[in-house]
């Protein structure tokens, strides 16, 4: 059985904490945030910040830090970063390592995208947890449940659309962290996005913004480019306009139909929904204005 | 000086001759083309052929061969090949790989594009002469003049652009078998298009058809992709709407701001650029409706 | 279950054949080969050509076309083929496109190469019939038993490393018409691999030829490297020597250590090994004094 | 003339500064550092950090940060520092950025490194003064002297090998921060490395380590690799093995032959040094142990 393979044991994380934070910029921001971490005792194990502009921009910063007994810390160390959050006016969270995200993948007929998400959390790759997969097929299931992972299958239909939104709304709601539509043919409803702001992200399989919309790949083949691509990024009203995660490309010539294309872009696919997923859930993308920081 | 660099001999190119051919799909073209070499007495060196269909389609094949005495049996060669072509309603070119095209380049201020054209020609790289440049301003004149180069300047202005189009195409009409945009900011117009039809090569700043027309850097800088590009295309009447030659891409990242694009873009565009316009001069480029088969 | 995910159906394939030529360049070769195809009925529906040197080199060809009834035909045409071979003093080859070649995938602990083979099998992408997976050890049974792919565990150890050898050449004798090294880690014997002479890939985890041997990734970070690679290569006498039939890479930085590497690695591992057997099963690699011609 | 064209003026650098520092890891290193800063009246602009185990190694960072006045307080700052730095045992270091690194370009008969970076320094790209050209051979003065930067031709023998370095020192000493190969295709004694250690880059034309030594291309043509690559690197004592800054690699098939190579590989080189240069001149690159942190 394929869940035989044993996820990676990753380094020990109990003591790991996140944080990532933006405010507007201003002289004094990384000495305040490096003295507290200090003063509380805390060891940073990794940093990474960036100012849009140097005059009068935005501040984002990302750490990772190490604090003996997290645990029973996590509380107090919070209600204390406050202070110093309200100061610089900061957007900050901070989440501990060791406490996965959840994940609800909606599919629909096309299993590469699932399948490559299924590998990399197999083999702890991806640091997540899979609480279900959500499908508006049944094609999927024998792929799904003998990892142990609940397969639902919710039809979808022009009359039951609003129905089955309520029942995979049901499904999700305070269960999953994040939904990643892993080739999901569906368009998703501005009122299931409400739910997920910047946690619903879809694989468009092609290099936004050119191929919006349906049969990208035709698109690209009617148009005669030399390199096709795939991009990740998250869902938002306007469709395939959202927050740009991760792209990637490669190189197609004469010889490619719009078979042939499907078949290369399909790895480019994987590969780009498989990265994004994972910075994702390792808390390294920040959404600003309709673009994202990710501290990869 | 920099002409000191003298150009790389090619290759002893005397008898040698390529071949484009465009026909309908039917059993028999090649063995057709090639007995006729072979009963002619010229040696295929290479040949690279596509068919866009095998049910019907169209099929493309590129052959250069060799031939003893290129010189004074051409003209004869041409006229029996005719016979063949007739037979398979060919569409079809014999060049001679010693006559070198020639070129005219067009660019306005940014110098990046025509420096990488002039390198591969003192490099031998590029095997075409390089006619003329001509410009709407008169900054590039010191680095073309002393290359021994024909360097013209046009100013364009609204006032003015109808006379300065005219002056441009007396100055290539008959002059110059292909035009090379190099960054040239100005629209060109369908009567000047009509005179080289496919023959017109543009540097577009973008990955096409993501961010067509003006600023597509700024365009990508808004967008917030993670990957950004350069195409070099024919000419047609569509803005940045012509059959697509070349294209390449970079990753970026956030940190990148409009003027990082720029810089990180001008590279993409001489490479492909610098592509495009070798595969177009070793007639490597054939357009069938709006999109090239490129045998590289 | 995964076996439930149909192969996807290929193009009707029954009377395609596929031709591999290598013979010392003359004029007249492809006149000859096209005019045999021609006479007998046959369709060249794709043909790649390269000469090594068009002065007393070596030329190869590679010809796919449709010829009705090929079934019953395919024994008089290679018979009437061996004629124009000998002339020409060609090395050649002619299979039927619909008689998928059998392969024999070993593997060791590592999962993600074999499990990338068997996606790209289902998803009907790598064109061959998996007869078999042969591990040294039992890990990997509950991936390919599902699937109706028998998996012989034939454990080694330094005393019966010779008998388990006996056992994996009983199992594939006649079975299989190539192996593929799917980080199989054990070395491959002399004696094993003059029966599978240019038949058996090999996927090493580093860009050859650089970090020959073991532990590529620690060679790579100790070297301090800012790309690795994989490639995939036929398996001869010497070690991590043999031809080359595909390579890539991926960027790294300082940031990633030995585990990042492998990580990373492991995906270019996949695409490369899946890249090299497609193109061994499709009969485009030609094998030329270590070196590989590879019309892909 | 080349000269015409005016280097890019660059973002107001006055008040700019960059430190580089290494040290063992321990908690509070960001804050004493920010803090110092901070309490400085210094803006921090620009931050990235490694820790290379965060368990007992090393950490770097490279800092930049804007301090009104910086011309007038620079000494005092840096003697103030010198007591945050004893406290954590740093090797550290503080530079203005708008005191251009002077490089000394050393080159032989090929043409192309030394373009790339001509042009690199005109556009404004690379931001550094040129204050030499050193070559063993004349031809290279008349693209370089034109542009108003001195060139000294040392012809190199056997005989004068020891004269001749002598001259180069004399000519480079206190004279330049730095010295850059571009294609310089003689052999550089330890004498002479000693007066820049990790302060003379490399260009390489292999994908190292493979094809160490000489005739790179050939040895990867014979090899039949299916990518090469350029390597940039500071020069030691062991050929091609100093710490490797930059590589880069391009896509080549069994088409290319060793000239072919060449002219690939001259485009990889060019954009490889290039980047390696310009990330030496911002203080981007520390030496650790043979191998590099790039703060790119």
């Amino acid at each position: 059985m394929i869940q035989k393979v044993t996820p990676t044991k990753s380094a020990d994380l109990t003591n790991r904490a996140r944080m990532l934070v933006s405010c507007p910029d201003q002289p004094g921001i990384v000495a305040a945030v490096s003295q507290f971490l200090f003063e509380h005792g805390a060891n940073i194990v990794q940093s990474d910040q960036y100012t849009m502009d140097p005059e009068g921009g935005l501040f984002f910063i990302r750490i990772e830090f190490d604090l003996e007994k997290l645990d029973s810390r996590e509380a107090q160390l919070k209600a204390d970063f406050a202070e110093v959050a309200a100061k610089f006016r900061m957007e900050w969270s901070m989440t501990r390592a060791d406490r996965k995200k959840r994940l609800a993948i909606f599919v629909s007929k096309e299993e590469h995208a699932l399948l490559e998400l299924l590998w990399h959390w197999q083999s702890g790759d991806l640091d997540a947890e899979i609480a279900m997969v959500i499908s508006n097929h049944d094609d999927m299931r024998g792929l799904v449940e003998p990892l142990g992972i609940p397969y639902h299958h919710i039809p979808v239909s022009a009359e039951t659309k609003a129905e089955a939104e309520k029942r995979q709304l049901e499904l999700v709601s305070g269960e999953v962290d994040a939904v990643v539509l892993a080739r999901y043919m569906q368009i998703i409803t501005p009122k299931f996005i409400e739910h997920f702001p910047n946690r619903i992200i879809n694989i468009h399989h092609s290099f936004l913004p050119a191929f919006v919309g349906g049969k990208p790949y035709a698109q690209a083949y009617n148009r005669g480019v030399k390199i096709i691509g795939a991009t990740a990024h998250y869902v938002t009203e306007e469709l395939d306009g959202g927050p740009i995660i991760e792209q990637d490309v490669q190189r197609v010539s004469h010889r490619d139909n719009v078979d042939d294309l499907k078949r290369i872009g399909r790895n480019i696919e994987r590969t780009v929904l498989a990265r994004a997923v994972s910075w994702h859930v390792e808390d390294r993308v920040i959404v600003h204005q309709n673009k994202t920081v990710v501290f990869s």
